[in-house]
């Protein structure tokens, strides 16, 4: 017997490893698109194999006309893959943020929602051009190696598990998948709006880009998230080994003298963060690693909230937000931080 | 009394601080082109203030018609900012590495004979704008991190120190300080030739980032180059220090298991290249981590040169290269190591 075609296996081995007798059942978000609808009919193929429930939810954004329609006919599709539950949720996307990113906001957190009242995980259909695209629009961010480390296949946010099964899948794959099964896909206009900026980067850059280098560019994007996602994700828990390791009392200002700088800030930024130091810039943390890397007897480092750092008997030591500022915050999000 | 033009004190500023009494001389290497003689201006301003002797080389590459009429005149415009010594070298270009990199590989040697036979560092005149194209490039090839890491402000190869002190300044910042002192600069035609993929990024491709991304695409990419840089330096370095402490009679393979991935591998990089074991691949690597992360009692792995990895009680054990076969090399340098 022979086996589905060739892009319909491609998207059913992606999403297998992700299905585990047990595990949680998974929540697919589907816009009607071929990715996510790609992504929907491999999970209904794949679940009950390992007897993991698959459903899906579907966000009508109530932006253009006739958008309940398009959610209602999503809906329906889904229900002919089988998926159950399948969910319509209408959202209000309020005005921060840009067009792009409070549709982004209002839709993350009615599937946030969704998956959480089901107990469930939910399944993104983002894609390696996808991925790609991500890198270009980190990079012209410049906000550092993070922003251009991409999405992450799997992550947990506020107790829900956000699962990206299609990262090395290319879009014409899934978009082949669709034909081959016969699904019908719903180009959102957005997509090839040249107002939004992925668009250009999508429609523009890429292509421009894959006929400079050569070819294979979006793969090679995405590769060098890959690596580069893991190299700072060792730093990052690095840094929390060294600072379990030195904090007590203040951090010794001699042991973080010899840590590489790479590793020095990252365990000087939790410092700040653990002890309640809102809204760290790279201004307050290359002070405060000058008392490290340039001592001569300096005096207190000012810090957002009233806090402040010195360097006494050779470690630092981090004096409290005043308690009249403001309470302590997070630091405030990147773009890419408050992606799932 | 008014100081110099503005774009004049920025070079200034960008070479003084690695212009110390006592350091070594510098050697400027000098196209003709805004970048270099803007460089060599700029040094012949400073050098003197810290007694540290600045000399030139220029190089003919031999490769268009009135190219060493060209050198010549350069080296002229260098001797009368004060420069000394002031040496033209003519290069054959031979037919390896495509035209650019088989010029550069031509000059790149004899500039490190020049300045080897002084005993001098190299000055070399690549701006942020340069920068920019070189992660560019690096992410076309997709060859991981490091290759998005662009170039190092310096850096010590074959006993020669390459420097490239203007890696924070704007092209257009060199041009206007050649134009404020007056200074004729060459345009070198390969620099705008589209057959040249560096001349297509340069002209097409950062241009279009950066009308697509918004502005401050270059300085974005160098920024993260930076911030990759020493994230990067800071993984390696590690790894060598987790290699000197694990090594000893093979490696534990229990605390290799518990190293964060990116550091265990480069920890068995380094081990598979100090044990001999010629060009190791990612596959050659991989193989090799299995027997750590998911061990079942498989045996011996072999390795290119005839060398084979095996565990045993709890370590990785190496067996070298066979005495027959190839001597051991380096690893194959990538294009963006083979760059000093």
């Amino acid at each position: 017997m022979a086996g589905p075609p060739r892009a319909v296996a491609l998207l059913r081995t992606a999403v297998r490893p992700g299905l585990r007798p047990g595990d949680r059942p998974v929540l697919a978000a589907v816009s009607g698109g071929a990715d996510s609808v790609a992504l929907a009919a491999a999970l209904a193929a794949e679940g009950p194999r390992a007897g993991v429930p698959v459903g899906a939810v579907t966000v009508d954004h109530g932006l253009q006309p006739g958008s309940a329609d398009r959610a209602a006919r999503t809906a329906e599709l889904l229900r002919g893959l089988g998926l159950d539950p399948v969910l319509v949720r209408r959202v209000t996307v309020g005005p921060d943020g840009g067009p792009e990113g409070a549709a982004r906001t209002a839709r993350l957190a009615a599937l946030g929602e969704a998956a959480a009242g089901l107990g469930a995980r939910v399944a993104l259909g983002h894609t390696l051009d996808d991925q790609a695209e991500t890198v270009l629009l980190g990079l012209g961010r410049g906000s550092g190696p993070r922003s251009v480390a991409g999405m992450v296949r799997e992550r947990t946010a506020d107790g829900v598990v956000w699962w990206r099964p299609l990262l090395a899948v290319r879009r014409a794959t899934a978009r082949q998948a669709c034909a081959d099964q016969g699904l019908p896909v719903w180009d959102d206009p957005w997509n090839a709006d040249p107002g939004y900026t992925r668009a250009r980067v999508r429609g523009e850059l890429l292509p421009l880009m894959e006929e400079v280098l050569g070819g294979g560019v979006a793969p090679a994007l995405a590769r060098t998230a890959d690596l580069l996602r893991e190299d700072l994700d060792a730093l990052d828990g690095l840094a929390v080994a060294e600072l379990a390791r030195l904090a007590g009392g203040g951090l010794p200002a001699r042991e973080l003298g010899e840590l590489p700088a790479a590793l020095r800030r990252r365990v000087l930024r939790l410092w700040l963060r653990d002890g309640g130091v809102p809204d760290v810039q790279a201004v307050h943390l290359h002070a405060v690693e000058v008392l490290v890397t340039r001592w001569r007897g300096q005096g207190r480092v000012d810090l957002p909230g009233g806090a402040g750092a010195t360097r006494t008997s050779g470690r630092l030591v981090l004096s409290p937000p005043a308690a009249r500022g403001a309470p302590p915050q997070d630091a405030p999000q990147t773009r890419e931080e408050s992606r799932p």
